[in-house]
Protein backbone atom coordinates (compact mmCIF):
# COMPACT_ATOMS: atom_id res chain seq x y z
CA UNK A 1 0.00 0.00 0.00
CA UNK A 2 1.19 3.47 -0.72
CA UNK A 3 0.45 5.17 2.88
CA UNK A 4 0.72 8.94 3.20
CA UNK A 5 1.28 9.96 7.17
CA UNK A 6 0.86 13.22 8.00
CA UNK A 7 2.69 14.21 11.16
CA UNK A 8 5.39 11.99 9.99
CA UNK A 9 7.98 14.02 11.82
CA UNK A 10 6.11 13.84 15.43
CA UNK A 11 6.95 11.79 17.91
CA UNK A 12 3.29 9.42 17.06
CA UNK A 13 3.86 9.90 13.21
CA UNK A 14 7.48 8.45 13.47
CA UNK A 15 6.42 5.69 15.45
CA UNK A 16 3.35 4.69 12.92
CA UNK A 17 6.03 5.55 9.79
CA UNK A 18 7.97 2.77 11.60
CA UNK A 19 5.49 0.31 11.86
CA UNK A 20 3.81 0.25 8.87
CA UNK A 21 6.89 1.23 6.83
CA UNK A 22 8.37 -2.66 7.50
CA UNK A 23 5.03 -3.33 4.93
CA UNK A 24 4.81 -0.86 3.10
CA UNK A 25 5.73 2.57 1.09
CA UNK A 26 5.46 5.48 3.25
CA UNK A 27 5.21 9.24 1.65
CA UNK A 28 5.80 11.62 4.80
CA UNK A 29 4.12 14.45 5.02
CA UNK A 30 4.71 17.35 7.80
CA UNK A 31 4.42 21.40 8.60
CA UNK A 32 8.20 22.06 7.26
CA UNK A 33 10.08 18.61 6.57
CA UNK A 34 9.10 15.20 5.01
CA UNK A 35 8.40 14.25 1.10
CA UNK A 36 5.55 16.78 1.07
CA UNK A 37 4.57 19.67 3.04
CA UNK A 38 1.57 20.20 4.21
CA UNK A 39 -0.46 23.20 6.67
CA UNK A 40 -3.43 20.91 7.68
CA UNK A 41 -4.86 24.70 8.68
CA UNK A 42 -5.17 25.61 5.06
CA UNK A 43 -7.15 23.75 2.61
CA UNK A 44 -4.92 24.60 -0.45
CA UNK A 45 -2.01 23.53 0.95
CA UNK A 46 -4.09 20.30 1.40
CA UNK A 47 -5.23 20.55 -1.97
CA UNK A 48 -1.19 20.60 -3.03
CA UNK A 49 -0.09 17.76 -1.14
CA UNK A 50 -2.78 15.76 -2.85
CA UNK A 51 -2.11 16.82 -5.68
CA UNK A 52 1.85 15.91 -5.52
CA UNK A 53 1.06 12.52 -3.54
CA UNK A 54 -1.25 11.12 -6.40
CA UNK A 55 -3.19 8.29 -6.35
CA UNK A 56 -2.74 6.67 -2.28
CA UNK A 57 -4.33 3.85 -0.41
CA UNK A 58 -4.39 4.99 3.27
CA UNK A 59 -4.22 8.83 5.00
CA UNK A 60 -3.35 8.68 8.43
CA UNK A 61 -3.14 11.97 10.16
CA UNK A 62 -0.98 12.05 13.72
CA UNK A 63 -1.45 15.90 13.46
CA UNK A 64 -3.34 18.34 15.38
CA UNK A 65 -2.99 21.55 17.78
CA UNK A 66 -5.49 22.69 20.01
CA UNK A 67 -5.40 25.51 23.10
CA UNK A 68 -5.08 24.33 26.59
CA UNK A 69 -5.67 26.64 29.22
CA UNK A 70 -7.96 26.75 32.10
CA UNK A 71 -11.21 27.65 31.39
CA UNK A 72 -11.89 29.96 33.43
CA UNK A 73 -9.89 32.09 31.16
CA UNK A 74 -10.62 30.65 27.78
CA UNK A 75 -12.47 32.36 25.49
CA UNK A 76 -13.93 31.31 22.18
CA UNK A 77 -11.20 32.45 20.08
CA UNK A 78 -9.21 30.18 21.82
CA UNK A 79 -11.17 27.51 21.28
CA UNK A 80 -11.30 28.18 17.88
CA UNK A 81 -7.82 27.16 17.19
CA UNK A 82 -8.15 23.69 17.92
CA UNK A 83 -11.51 23.74 15.66
CA UNK A 84 -9.53 24.90 12.61
CA UNK A 85 -6.20 22.64 13.22
CA UNK A 86 -6.76 19.61 15.26
CA UNK A 87 -10.56 18.96 14.52
CA UNK A 88 -11.32 20.80 11.12
CA UNK A 89 -7.80 20.16 9.87
CA UNK A 90 -8.13 16.66 10.01
CA UNK A 91 -11.70 16.12 8.92
CA UNK A 92 -10.07 18.75 5.52
CA UNK A 93 -8.22 15.64 5.19
CA UNK A 94 -10.59 13.70 4.56
CA UNK A 95 -12.98 15.48 2.54
CA UNK A 96 -10.41 16.86 0.60
CA UNK A 97 -8.46 13.32 -0.14
CA UNK A 98 -12.11 11.66 -1.34
CA UNK A 99 -11.33 11.69 -5.03
CA UNK A 100 -7.30 10.77 -5.33
CA UNK A 101 -7.88 7.90 -2.09
CA UNK A 102 -8.30 4.08 -4.26
CA UNK A 103 -11.07 2.15 -3.88
CA UNK A 104 -10.99 0.58 -0.58
CA UNK A 105 -8.82 2.77 0.76
CA UNK A 106 -8.08 4.12 4.47
CA UNK A 107 -8.18 7.34 6.38
CA UNK A 108 -7.61 6.96 10.05
CA UNK A 109 -7.18 10.36 12.32
CA UNK A 110 -6.38 11.19 15.55
CA UNK A 111 -8.25 11.80 18.90
CA UNK A 112 -7.01 11.22 22.31
CA UNK A 113 -7.89 10.24 25.85
CA UNK A 114 -9.32 13.20 26.28
CA UNK A 115 -12.56 12.65 24.81
CA UNK A 116 -13.26 10.21 27.71
CA UNK A 117 -11.18 11.26 30.69
CA UNK A 118 -10.54 14.88 31.27
CA UNK A 119 -7.79 16.62 33.04
CA UNK A 120 -7.69 20.42 33.92
CA UNK A 121 -6.87 22.83 31.36
CA UNK A 122 -8.42 20.17 28.91
CA UNK A 123 -11.67 21.19 27.88
CA UNK A 124 -10.61 22.51 24.20
CA UNK A 125 -8.95 18.94 23.32
CA UNK A 126 -12.01 16.98 25.04
CA UNK A 127 -14.15 18.76 22.83
CA UNK A 128 -11.98 18.88 19.75
CA UNK A 129 -11.37 15.08 20.40
CA UNK A 130 -15.07 14.62 20.91
CA UNK A 131 -16.05 15.64 17.62
CA UNK A 132 -13.29 13.56 15.90
CA UNK A 133 -14.57 10.47 17.00
CA UNK A 134 -18.42 11.55 16.04
CA UNK A 135 -17.31 12.69 13.17
CA UNK A 136 -15.99 9.96 11.91
CA UNK A 137 -18.19 7.21 13.65
CA UNK A 138 -20.96 9.61 10.89
CA UNK A 139 -18.19 9.41 7.99
CA UNK A 140 -18.26 5.74 8.11
CA UNK A 141 -21.52 5.20 6.69
CA UNK A 142 -21.67 7.55 4.01
CA UNK A 143 -18.17 6.86 2.60
CA UNK A 144 -18.69 5.39 -0.96
CA UNK A 145 -16.56 2.96 -2.71
CA UNK A 146 -15.60 0.54 -0.16
CA UNK A 147 -13.38 4.16 1.70
CA UNK A 148 -13.21 3.66 5.44
CA UNK A 149 -12.49 5.71 8.53
CA UNK A 150 -11.29 5.17 11.82
CA UNK A 151 -9.56 7.50 14.93
CA UNK A 152 -7.26 6.19 17.37
CA UNK A 153 -7.45 7.81 20.45
CA UNK A 154 -3.95 7.33 22.23
CA UNK A 155 -3.54 8.22 26.07
CA UNK A 156 0.07 10.17 27.23
CA UNK A 157 3.10 8.66 25.59
CA UNK A 158 5.63 7.58 27.25
CA UNK A 159 8.05 9.58 25.38
CA UNK A 160 6.07 12.75 25.88
CA UNK A 161 6.15 12.06 30.00
CA UNK A 162 8.87 14.70 30.36
CA UNK A 163 6.53 17.48 28.65
CA UNK A 164 3.22 16.33 30.10
CA UNK A 165 3.51 14.39 32.83
CA UNK A 166 2.40 16.97 35.44
CA UNK A 167 -0.52 17.21 33.63
CA UNK A 168 -1.64 13.75 33.23
CA UNK A 169 -0.66 12.20 37.10
CA UNK A 170 -1.73 8.64 37.21
CA UNK A 171 -2.37 8.39 33.65
CA UNK A 172 -1.09 4.84 32.29
CA UNK A 173 1.44 5.94 29.63
CA UNK A 174 2.03 3.72 26.14
CA UNK A 175 4.68 3.87 23.81
CA UNK A 176 4.48 5.47 20.73
CA UNK A 177 5.04 2.14 19.36
CA UNK A 178 2.55 0.79 21.09
CA UNK A 179 0.19 3.26 20.01
CA UNK A 180 1.43 2.88 16.46
CA UNK A 181 -0.74 -0.93 16.67
CA UNK A 182 -3.59 1.03 16.60
CA UNK A 183 -3.23 2.86 12.92
CA UNK A 184 -2.09 -0.51 11.60
CA UNK A 185 -5.11 -2.02 12.51
CA UNK A 186 -6.85 0.25 11.23
CA UNK A 187 -5.29 0.67 7.81
CA UNK A 188 -4.19 -2.90 8.10
CA UNK A 189 -7.61 -4.21 9.10
CA UNK A 190 -11.72 -3.81 7.35
CA UNK A 191 -13.61 -2.38 10.05
CA UNK A 192 -14.79 1.32 9.86
CA UNK A 193 -16.53 3.55 12.37
CA UNK A 194 -13.91 2.71 14.99
CA UNK A 195 -12.23 4.64 17.96
CA UNK A 196 -8.71 2.50 19.23
CA UNK A 197 -8.79 3.64 22.51
CA UNK A 198 -4.65 2.53 23.43
CA UNK A 199 -4.92 4.01 26.99
CA UNK A 200 -2.96 1.36 28.08
CA UNK B 1 -34.89 28.66 40.92
CA UNK B 2 -34.80 31.47 38.46
CA UNK B 3 -34.27 29.08 35.22
CA UNK B 4 -33.28 30.98 31.58
CA UNK B 5 -34.40 28.66 28.31
CA UNK B 6 -32.87 29.30 25.51
CA UNK B 7 -34.49 28.06 22.21
CA UNK B 8 -38.10 28.07 24.53
CA UNK B 9 -40.11 28.82 22.01
CA UNK B 10 -39.10 25.52 20.10
CA UNK B 11 -40.78 21.86 20.68
CA UNK B 12 -38.20 20.94 22.92
CA UNK B 13 -37.84 24.52 24.53
CA UNK B 14 -41.93 24.68 25.23
CA UNK B 15 -41.61 20.82 26.81
CA UNK B 16 -38.85 22.09 29.14
CA UNK B 17 -40.45 25.10 30.10
CA UNK B 18 -43.68 23.17 30.51
CA UNK B 19 -41.64 20.76 33.00
CA UNK B 20 -39.71 23.32 35.13
CA UNK B 21 -42.34 25.84 35.03
CA UNK B 22 -44.33 23.84 36.87
CA UNK B 23 -41.76 24.85 40.63
CA UNK B 24 -39.66 27.44 38.71
CA UNK B 25 -39.27 30.92 37.80
CA UNK B 26 -38.73 30.70 34.09
CA UNK B 27 -36.81 33.46 31.65
CA UNK B 28 -37.93 32.15 27.63
CA UNK B 29 -35.07 33.26 25.61
CA UNK B 30 -35.46 32.57 21.84
CA UNK B 31 -34.18 34.16 19.01
CA UNK B 32 -37.36 36.38 17.98
CA UNK B 33 -39.42 35.82 20.76
CA UNK B 34 -40.11 35.27 24.59
CA UNK B 35 -39.07 37.18 27.89
CA UNK B 36 -35.59 38.03 25.93
CA UNK B 37 -34.06 37.48 22.83
CA UNK B 38 -30.68 36.08 22.14
CA UNK B 39 -28.98 34.88 19.04
CA UNK B 40 -25.90 32.52 20.20
CA UNK B 41 -23.75 33.02 17.15
CA UNK B 42 -23.04 36.47 18.64
CA UNK B 43 -21.42 36.80 21.62
CA UNK B 44 -22.43 40.20 22.76
CA UNK B 45 -26.03 38.90 21.78
CA UNK B 46 -25.73 36.43 24.97
CA UNK B 47 -23.51 39.25 26.80
CA UNK B 48 -26.45 41.50 26.53
CA UNK B 49 -29.13 38.62 27.65
CA UNK B 50 -27.03 38.23 30.38
CA UNK B 51 -26.96 41.44 31.07
CA UNK B 52 -30.52 41.97 31.28
CA UNK B 53 -31.52 38.45 32.58
CA UNK B 54 -28.96 39.27 35.76
CA UNK B 55 -28.42 36.74 38.22
CA UNK B 56 -29.68 33.26 37.24
CA UNK B 57 -29.78 29.75 38.88
CA UNK B 58 -29.55 27.61 36.06
CA UNK B 59 -29.35 27.85 31.76
CA UNK B 60 -30.90 25.54 29.54
CA UNK B 61 -29.78 25.64 25.78
CA UNK B 62 -32.38 23.83 23.94
CA UNK B 63 -31.14 25.71 20.78
CA UNK B 64 -28.41 25.22 17.75
CA UNK B 65 -28.32 24.76 14.08
CA UNK B 66 -26.33 22.34 12.02
CA UNK B 67 -26.60 22.25 8.27
CA UNK B 68 -27.74 18.28 7.43
CA UNK B 69 -26.22 17.26 3.72
CA UNK B 70 -24.48 14.46 1.59
CA UNK B 71 -20.67 13.99 3.12
CA UNK B 72 -19.54 13.62 -0.29
CA UNK B 73 -21.03 17.35 -0.77
CA UNK B 74 -20.10 18.76 2.07
CA UNK B 75 -17.35 21.41 2.13
CA UNK B 76 -15.90 22.68 5.30
CA UNK B 77 -17.93 26.03 5.65
CA UNK B 78 -21.19 23.60 6.01
CA UNK B 79 -19.26 22.13 8.94
CA UNK B 80 -18.51 25.80 10.45
CA UNK B 81 -21.81 26.54 10.71
CA UNK B 82 -22.74 23.90 13.21
CA UNK B 83 -19.30 24.49 14.69
CA UNK B 84 -20.36 28.26 15.40
CA UNK B 85 -24.07 27.54 15.94
CA UNK B 86 -24.99 24.86 17.49
CA UNK B 87 -21.48 24.02 19.21
CA UNK B 88 -19.89 27.26 20.27
CA UNK B 89 -23.03 29.29 20.40
CA UNK B 90 -23.69 26.60 23.52
CA UNK B 91 -20.62 26.78 24.84
CA UNK B 92 -20.42 30.68 24.51
CA UNK B 93 -23.82 30.61 26.58
CA UNK B 94 -21.58 28.68 28.95
CA UNK B 95 -18.23 30.87 29.05
CA UNK B 96 -20.19 34.04 29.08
CA UNK B 97 -22.70 33.40 31.94
CA UNK B 98 -20.12 31.97 34.43
CA UNK B 99 -19.62 35.42 35.74
CA UNK B 100 -23.41 35.84 36.85
CA UNK B 101 -24.55 32.76 37.36
CA UNK B 102 -24.95 32.10 41.38
CA UNK B 103 -23.45 29.64 43.76
CA UNK B 104 -24.20 25.58 42.51
CA UNK B 105 -25.88 27.14 39.55
CA UNK B 106 -26.10 24.61 36.24
CA UNK B 107 -25.59 24.86 32.77
CA UNK B 108 -27.43 21.74 30.50
CA UNK B 109 -26.65 22.04 27.00
CA UNK B 110 -28.02 19.35 24.14
CA UNK B 111 -26.83 17.42 22.09
CA UNK B 112 -28.25 14.39 20.36
CA UNK B 113 -28.37 10.73 19.30
CA UNK B 114 -26.22 11.25 16.24
CA UNK B 115 -23.09 11.55 18.59
CA UNK B 116 -23.55 7.72 18.72
CA UNK B 117 -25.91 6.48 16.38
CA UNK B 118 -25.62 8.57 13.58
CA UNK B 119 -27.84 8.91 9.94
CA UNK B 120 -26.99 9.97 6.47
CA UNK B 121 -26.55 13.25 5.79
CA UNK B 122 -25.68 13.81 9.80
CA UNK B 123 -21.88 14.14 9.47
CA UNK B 124 -22.50 17.73 10.72
CA UNK B 125 -24.38 16.90 13.54
CA UNK B 126 -22.39 13.88 14.90
CA UNK B 127 -19.36 16.10 14.94
CA UNK B 128 -20.80 18.80 17.03
CA UNK B 129 -22.73 16.47 18.87
CA UNK B 130 -19.55 14.94 20.10
CA UNK B 131 -17.75 18.05 20.84
CA UNK B 132 -20.63 19.20 23.04
CA UNK B 133 -20.50 15.95 24.94
CA UNK B 134 -16.82 15.83 25.61
CA UNK B 135 -16.61 19.73 26.16
CA UNK B 136 -19.40 19.64 29.06
CA UNK B 137 -17.52 16.04 30.56
CA UNK B 138 -14.23 18.54 30.63
CA UNK B 139 -15.66 22.08 31.65
CA UNK B 140 -17.66 20.04 34.80
CA UNK B 141 -13.74 19.12 36.35
CA UNK B 142 -12.46 22.99 36.25
CA UNK B 143 -16.12 25.02 36.90
CA UNK B 144 -15.75 26.68 40.49
CA UNK B 145 -18.25 27.70 43.20
CA UNK B 146 -20.38 23.91 42.68
CA UNK B 147 -21.30 24.97 39.15
CA UNK B 148 -22.22 22.27 37.54
CA UNK B 149 -22.51 21.07 33.84
CA UNK B 150 -24.39 18.11 32.01
CA UNK B 151 -25.82 17.64 28.40
CA UNK B 152 -28.93 16.14 27.62
CA UNK B 153 -29.03 13.87 24.17
CA UNK B 154 -32.26 13.35 22.73
CA UNK B 155 -33.25 11.44 19.82
CA UNK B 156 -35.92 12.35 17.62
CA UNK B 157 -38.74 13.79 18.70
CA UNK B 158 -42.35 12.41 18.27
CA UNK B 159 -43.08 15.61 17.33
CA UNK B 160 -41.13 16.07 14.85
CA UNK B 161 -41.86 12.73 13.14
CA UNK B 162 -43.53 14.61 9.72
CA UNK B 163 -40.35 16.62 9.43
CA UNK B 164 -37.40 14.60 9.97
CA UNK B 165 -38.92 10.62 10.24
CA UNK B 166 -37.81 9.70 6.71
CA UNK B 167 -34.19 10.10 8.29
CA UNK B 168 -34.48 8.37 11.15
CA UNK B 169 -36.72 4.96 10.13
CA UNK B 170 -35.95 2.72 12.88
CA UNK B 171 -35.52 4.79 15.53
CA UNK B 172 -37.94 5.01 18.77
CA UNK B 173 -39.01 8.54 18.90
CA UNK B 174 -39.90 10.08 22.41
CA UNK B 175 -42.41 12.94 23.59
CA UNK B 176 -40.58 16.14 24.12
CA UNK B 177 -41.97 16.17 27.44
CA UNK B 178 -39.83 12.59 28.45
CA UNK B 179 -36.87 14.54 26.68
CA UNK B 180 -37.88 17.20 29.31
CA UNK B 181 -37.20 14.73 31.89
CA UNK B 182 -33.49 15.23 31.12
CA UNK B 183 -33.04 18.44 31.56
CA UNK B 184 -35.08 18.38 34.97
CA UNK B 185 -32.28 15.59 36.28
CA UNK B 186 -29.39 17.27 35.41
CA UNK B 187 -31.29 21.28 36.79
CA UNK B 188 -32.81 20.06 39.72
CA UNK B 189 -30.18 16.82 40.71
CA UNK B 190 -26.75 17.32 42.20
CA UNK B 191 -24.59 15.48 38.80
CA UNK B 192 -22.23 16.75 36.64
CA UNK B 193 -20.27 16.13 33.48
CA UNK B 194 -23.14 13.27 32.59
CA UNK B 195 -25.11 12.92 28.93
CA UNK B 196 -28.16 12.16 29.65
CA UNK B 197 -29.59 10.15 26.65
CA UNK B 198 -33.00 10.16 25.99
CA UNK B 199 -33.66 7.16 23.40
CA UNK B 200 -36.50 6.17 23.70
Amino acid sequence: MKIVIVGAAGTLGQAVAAELGARHDIVKAGRSSGDVTVDITSADSIRAMYAKVGRFDALVSAAGSVHFGPMDKMNAAEYGIGLADKLMGQVNLVLLGRDTIADGGSFTLTSGILTDDPIRYGTSASMVNGGLEAFARAAAIELPRGLRINVVSPTMLEESIESYGPYFRGYQPVSAARAALGYAKSVEGAQTGQVYRIWG
